[in-house]
Formats: C-alpha cells, sequence, structure tokens
C-alpha cells in the first residue's frame, strides 16, 4: 500500500511537445504545440505553423483528437489551424472538435474558408475566451477538465490548466471475498455509495482513497505572474515560457515575455512538482544558460523539446496491477 | 572551345525543391515549396505550410527573396505565406517584395491583417494572375523574366515558365591582343554594337555567342495538358506533378492531377532535358513506381525529394575559368 514505482508502462496521461520555438521558427524548434492525452481523449494546446507535420512526425492519432486550445492570437501560436483542419477534412474527420481560442481566430477560419471557398466538413464547437479575464472552467469531458486563466502579454492571451477527472475509489482486494460483495456492490462502492447491509464496516476497510487528480499547467506567452501561483499550485508539470535569460531581460519586460528566474520563481511559489521551460528566442543556439538560471530557484527544471513527451504517474499506485511480478 | 564539363562549382541556377508533398503533407514530403536562384536573385514558387522552416533548415538566405509565386488557392501552396512574411517583418525586412498570385491569396492576407492586428511592414507589389487565361509573362528582373500558364486543374492554377535574361556576348580572348580592344572597345562588343575600326574584320573572330538562355518549367497542380508542350520546349528541367501512378489512373482525372506516365509524356513531346517528378500522394510510401512507369517514357527522370538542389549548368562553357587548371 502507498508503494510508487516506475516502470515502463506507459501513462494515461502524457504532454508531447511539438514546438518549443518562439515568433521565429528554427529548425528543431517549431512554434509552439503541445500534445496532450488524459485517459482516452487527445487535446491540442496552440497550433503553430507546422503542426499537422510534427503531429504525424511523432505518429500521433491526429484523427482522435478532441479539443484545440489556442493561448493568443500571434501567428506563432495559431497558423497551423487551417493546414490541420484541412487534412482532417481530407480524411474525412467526422467527430465535432471543440475549439477554445479567441474570437479573432473564429474570424480567421472563416476568412480562411471564404477566400478558399472550402468550408471545412466536420462539427467545430467554438468557445471564445475573449471574456475571461480572470479565471474559469471552459471545457469539460469524461477525461479531464480544462481552466482558462488570463496571462499577462502583450495581447490577451490565456493559460490552461488541465485536471483529470476524479478516480473512483478502490476496492480493497482481500475484502471481496471477506466480505461476499457482488459485482454490482463493488460498483457502488466505488462510487462512493455505502452498502447497508455492511453499515458497521468501516470504509477504509473496503475502499481506499484514489490517487489525486493529475494537473498540468501551460503558461505560455506571458510577463511573470505570481497571481496564479494558488491556481496551479502543487501542479505535476508546469510548462512555462522562459523566452530569455536574464541578459535580454529588458528585452522580456517590454514585450512581455518571462525570463528564465522568473519562471523558477513562479515554479517554486506554486510548489508544483516539475518545470519545463520553453518559448525559447531565436537568438540562443545554446540553450544550458537557460538551465544555469533556473535550476537554483527551482531544482526540478527540464528543458523542453520538439518531441519530448512527458509521463505524468498517478502519485501513488496502491494496488499492484496484475501480472506485474 | 565548345568545351562540356562539369565541375564542383556553384551554379548561378538553382531550383531547390522544399516540399514535394501534396495535399496531406508527410514528414520528409512538405507542401510544395521550391527555392529558385538565378544569377544573384530569389524566387520562392508556392509556399506551403512550413516553408519558413524549411528555408532556415536548408540555410537559404531568406531576406534576399524578391518575389513569390502562387500557383493556386489550395491550401498545400500557400499556406506558409503568413508565417514567411511575419519572420520577415520581424527580421526587419524592408525591400519590396513581389507576389505574383491568384487575388484570394491577396485577400486572405488582408484579412489576416485584419484578424491578427498586425500588417506588414515592408511593401509588397502584387500581381494577380487571374486574367490569365494563356500564357503571359507577369515577372521581369535582371536576372530573368517569368511566364505564367494557365493550367488545367480542380480550379485556377498557373504553371510558370523562367527564363534567364540573355547574357552578352562572349569575347574571345586572343582577340583583345590580337586587335588591341581598349576596355570601353570590350564593353561595346559585348553588347553587339560592332566598332568602326575593325569593320572588315568578321565578327566571329572577336565575339562567340553566349550559352543559350536556361530555362525552368514548373507544372504543378495540373491534368496533362499537352498544348504547353511548345511553350516550355527544350527547358533544362521541368518540374511537372505526379500525384499518382497508372493503379490511381481515374483519381487523377477526377482531381485534376496527372499520373507519372502523363508527366513522362509530356517531357518526352516539350523535349525537355531533365524532368522531376513531385507532388506525390501520400498513399505511397515507396516511390519506385513512379520512375519506373516515367523511365521508359522519358528516360532523363528522377524523383524530386524534400532538399534535393538541381544546379542548371550553362549548356556549354567556352571559355575555361582563370585558375581551372
Amino acid at each position: 500500500v502507498g508503494l510508487l514505482y516506475f516502470c515502463s508502462m506507459a501513462s494515461d496521461f502524457t504532454v508531447r511537445f511539438l514546438g518549443t520555438g518562439s515568433a521565429i521558427p528554427m529548425p528543431g524548434r517549431h512554434p509552439t504545440a503541445q500534445w496532450v492525452s488524459i485517459g482516452e481523449r487527445h487535446y491540442l494546446v496552440d497550433c503553430g505553423e507546422g503542426t499537422q507535420m510534427q503531429i504525424r512526425k511523432f505518429h500521433l492519432p491526429m484523427q482522435r483528437l478532441s479539443a484545440i486550445f489556442i493561448s493568443h492570437m500571434h501567428a506563432d501560436h495559431f497558423l497551423g489551424l487551417p493546414g490541420l483542419l484541412s487534412t482532417l477534412d481530407l480524411l474525412d474527420f467526422k467527430k465535432p472538435l471543440t475549439l477554445v481560442a479567441p474570437a479573432a481566430v473564429f474570424a480567421y477560419l472563416d476568412d480562411y474558408a471564404k477566400n478558399t471557398g472550402n468550408a471545412f466538413r466536420f462539427p467545430i464547437h467554438r468557445i471564445p475566451t475573449d471574456a475571461v479575464r480572470q479565471a474559469e472552467p471552459v471545457f469539460e469531458d469524461k477525461s479531464c477538465t480544462v481552466t482558462a486563466f488570463a496571462l499577462h502579454h502583450s495581447i490577451d492571451c490565456h493559460g490552461f490548466l488541465f485536471k483529470e477527472q476524479p478516480k473512483p475509489l478502490k476496492i480493497r482486494r482481500e475484502s471481496i471475498a471477506e466480505f461476499g460483495l457482488s459485482h454490482l456492490e463493488i460498483q457502488q462502492l466505488k462510487a462512493g455509495i455505502s452498502l447497508s447491509r455492511l453499515e458497521n464496516v468501516p470504509a477504509h476497510l473496503l475502499t481506499m482513497a484514489p490517487a489525486p487528480p493529475r494537473t498540468y499547467a501551460f503558461m505560455t506567452d506571458t510577463r511573470p505572474l505570481f497571481k496564479w501561483a494558488d491556481l496551479v499550485s502543487g501542479a505535476d508539470v508546469l510548462y512555462h515560457e522562459a523566452t530569455f535569460t536574464l541578459t535580454w531581460k529588458e528585452r522580456a519586460d517590454q514585450t512581455g515575455h518571462s525570463t528564465a528566474e522568473a519562471a523558477a520563481k513562479f515554479a517554486n511559489a506554486a510548489k508544483v512538482k516539475q518545470l519545463y521551460l520553453g518559448h525559447f528566442s531565436s537568438r540562443y543556439s545554446d540553450l544550458t544558460p537557460f538551465l544555469e538560471e533556473a535550476t537554483p530557484l527551482f531544482p526540478n527544471t527540464f528543458l523542453a523539446f520538439d518531441g519530448l513527451e512527458v509521463d505524468i504517474y498517478p502519485e501513488s499506485i496502491t494496488e499492484i496491477p496484475e501480472g506485474y511480478f
């Protein structure tokens, strides 16, 4: 019980960085895009130019996409949308796709359809973020809830907090035989419904709490914004932009970006578990200075790179899967 | 005289394929884009999504671009434009840029600027191709002339024929001493002006004809269109689409595309020197069948691939450059 183990089992909560560059893309540093998989659902966060090629390159299931979240209306965060949607259309994509984005993105797609004479044939469920001035839930499905929160960039921009849906209670395996639990009773206990015939049995002998819901926080593009430390507090993974190092701090302030130092300070204030830096300026070919600047303030800092997949495992796995030993 | 040689000297007329895929791009087969360099000028033909990343990947001088030619308004031929132009703007590009394209492309760029609130700060000289129903010159500078010609696709589409400007006459080196030619006289002879003091000397003792102007023909997307065999007759290089092999001929006919067989028949009719096939459907991972289909009909056929640079050398080099031996 409480056994924490790492094995080669793929996690069912992963974040794949498809683009970790900034306004001027470079080979190996595409503009921003991330593929987030939670449970059996797949989401895209930002969609810079070339995202559809990155999705193919890393063999991700493009046609199983449920929703796309766009942070803001800068070229390096949304220009891949018409190409991706066109390709989905050519592949006969039929599902409704949710698009959470500034309304200007919808206008851009409408104009694209008008100028090319091609409308997409699948339904796009539009959720505009313009009215979100603080933090609001903008999306929910069976795998997760997503909260959008206002960042502080040169134009309106939103971060996104992905939180998996709470897992059912876990049944103590030994209790099944001990109390002769039926299949129905097991389902009831998992859902938190107590059984009248066992009302004198303490709940902890029958069930265990599930692992706490895992969370992923996405924050780019933005100045440092400590007001959100509580919101993303304890996140399993935080992706925070670090367009510059301290050498270019003035430029970061002018353009509404963060330094590696600021990102690390925020990660520290928010007590997240892991910090990934990204959105690196094309000025930098060597990224070591970003790590050197951040790790003294937040040791668990990593550099994001195009193609890196981050597996987020449950905090603890209290039952050993059958056949594990 | 008349010596034909191949050496490692880079040509001043090159075509670099940046994308040889079609509607659905794949890793290693980006959507259509080509970088054409003639003399000291640089041009882009089509600009599919990801073109700016391909330009960087192959270290091409993005900021020396003179003109962009867009064949038609399908996503895989123009979606890279706003990203490329944005990056040029961020790099403080100042030159006027010529954009030869269907008017719908200009409308798309205007809408992009409206929706993002960002206009490009450098002048774009727009040349719409919509009125070109047959073949017309659409561009000229000191390096080349470009003729647009109407192709036969599912929407309006144009091919482009690049022809370098005629070179000056060549002076026979031995005549300089023999006739005591001054620098001014040499310039006059090169320009085809005869010298009165040498009116009895046959022209061929003083000068030689330059190599004939080199030409490059770009034909995608299109059904086979034999009416243009004369126009592109003898082209040094022809890039012709071959989206399909004969197995999918019906699909080619339906969608306004060509098979490898048709491209080879056209190359044969036009007596071009080299044929490059491209715009391959994502159905094909192995491209051998394209070559097998084309070479019996036109032996000098090659498969284009992303990154391939084709050097077009003058037909003959009649003077050996100093220091060559």
